[in-house]
């Protein structure tokens, strides 16, 4: 199967997982109502589902080797990993972060609802990650702990949340050093693309050692996905990219490309993507599509 | 043992397992440092601890039951859930929400650092009530996955933040019904208290039918706390209370007060206090205790 048809056919089940595992609830009172319907606003609003297709591929890579016995099904994970994504672009979104008013091409959340209802139903597009996996690998205890554990680690004070800190803080100053702009990087985006990769892993029934490499390959993979984003903010137009671009330069924000330029970015991003394609070389079994993903992620328009 | 020794004595295991369960980490980059140092100045603010109280009471009820042979640690999931109580109350302070200036005596989280960190240490606390979850129970992950369902149940969409939303709704209308009223503090406030008991019963090896009474016990003893806090809010002043008083008032916020009266207001919340207590009528142990927590919160002053 060609790459194309075998990234379309993850697409095809992450899009109606996402409607089912977290459905509508026009029947609730009006709160809840209301609080699932601005969640599933942004959560359905097509987004790259990057994350989600990195883990079924990641899964069926795993799941397909002799010793996995027991994979189990990956796509309430995938959920869960995209509610997580989406509540951090929700919150980030807001006025007292980012203040954006464009993304995925639509207005933010804040702007479509009201400051309040972005901040709440980011809240529980990141509590329903976490019931997700409790409810859904409940019969897997083991392995359910196992997910919630690198969920968690992946959005806490330490990895998503604390880059997120980071780059807000780095904001202020205009001369973050490339130590401390990786440091953003590893922890606000890579940590996600990693958890990807080793969730998929473990829905997949991989061994440590697979986990580890996988790991491995999501961090630089993960470095090479936001230095592209550096690269897009500088250089795309707003309808390619479906947000505001330019918004780093004009910020005077410290970025791979303020940094080191375009051309060495373009070169980093290269590297990275490469590093996380040797990574693959470790593992058994037919990597080809994954290696074609991380291709089209470092070419990717937007 | 009376109350007040044995209340000190559960208060303090609590402080101390707050302290250390979700620890200063000055030694991390400055993101993160700034996260935990934000999180740990809303969660030592010297609340009352009425949730972790509650579970370790419960805890302690059942686990010196005859058929509780595998309790576990209670610690973790009390901080866990105070955790989740914190952030809730950190986002609802912020500008676009509650505004609040006041908590617990203390600037809120917002006016001691700035509205992103208090939006990102909000979203840090609910993942880390979840990590420690994860984490302390792994090595009983049947025990662990029971308690991440409560916890991320309690805290979603259907009900702590659905009910914050319905709460936000309300205040856009000054002519709420008691049913609606009814729905906003069980899912608001006393979802919460529910949430205490289970997990206290989870933690001491309760088996079903006492899960279920403790349930019904804490969801009475909920909505009287919640109906104890609209009284306070239209008689107590600011020093006792800890934070502005008056607000539903001036608001035009719809309350048991503002529905029924003052007078009948302190009635319903004797009742349901009544109620709780009738429910542990079920339950074998000696509930003292609990028996006269109830009563406390029934007459506390802030």
């Amino acid at each position: 199967m060609d790459f194309s048809t075998k990234l379309k056919q993850h697409l095809a089940r992450v899009e109606p997982a996402l409607d089912a595992l977290v459905p509508a609830r026009t029947d609730a009172p009006a709160g809840p109502a209301r609080i699932y319907d601005a969640s599933r606003y942004s959560l359905q609003a097509g987004g790259k589902r990057i994350r989600p297709v990195l883990l079924l591929a990641a899964h069926e890579l795993c799941a397909s080797s002799d010793t996995a016995t027991t994979a189990a099904d990956p796509l309430p994970a995938a959920v869960a990993l995209e509610c997580v994504h989406t509540y951090s672009l929700v919150h980030d979104d807001l006025p007292c972060m980012d203040d954006d008013d464009l993304r995925r091409g639509r207005p933010t959340l804040h702007k479509q609802f009201d400051e309040a209802t972005a901040l709440l139903a980011g809240d529980a597009l990141l509590t329903e990650a976490f019931a997700l996996l409790a409810r859904h690998y409940g019969d897997r205890p083991a392995l359910a702990v196992k997910l919630l554990r690198v969920l968690a680690d992946t959005a806490s004070g330490d990895h998503l949340i604390g880059g997120q800190m980071q780059d807000l803080l780095g904001e202020r100053k205009a001369d973050a050093t490339a130590a401390e702009l990786e440091f953003i990087h590893l922890n606000k985006t890579a940590a996600m693309i990693e958890a990807a990769l080793v969730m998929g892993g473990l829905t997949g029934d991989a061994d440590e050692a697979t986990l580890a490499t996988l790991r491995a390959a999501g961090r630089h993979l993960g470095l090479a996905f936001q230095i592209v984003d550096d690269v897009l903010d500088a250089t795309a137009d707003a309808a390619t990219l479906g947000k505001t671009p330019g918004k780093d330069a004009a910020s005077g924000k410290t970025t791979y490309v303020s940094l080191h330029g375009l051309d060495t970015a373009r070169g980093l991003a290269a590297e990275q993507t490469a590093k996380a394609g040797a990574a693959l070389d470790a593992l058994p079994g037919d990597t080809t599509f994954l290696r074609e993903l991380f291709a089209a992620m470092l070419s990717r328009g937007n």
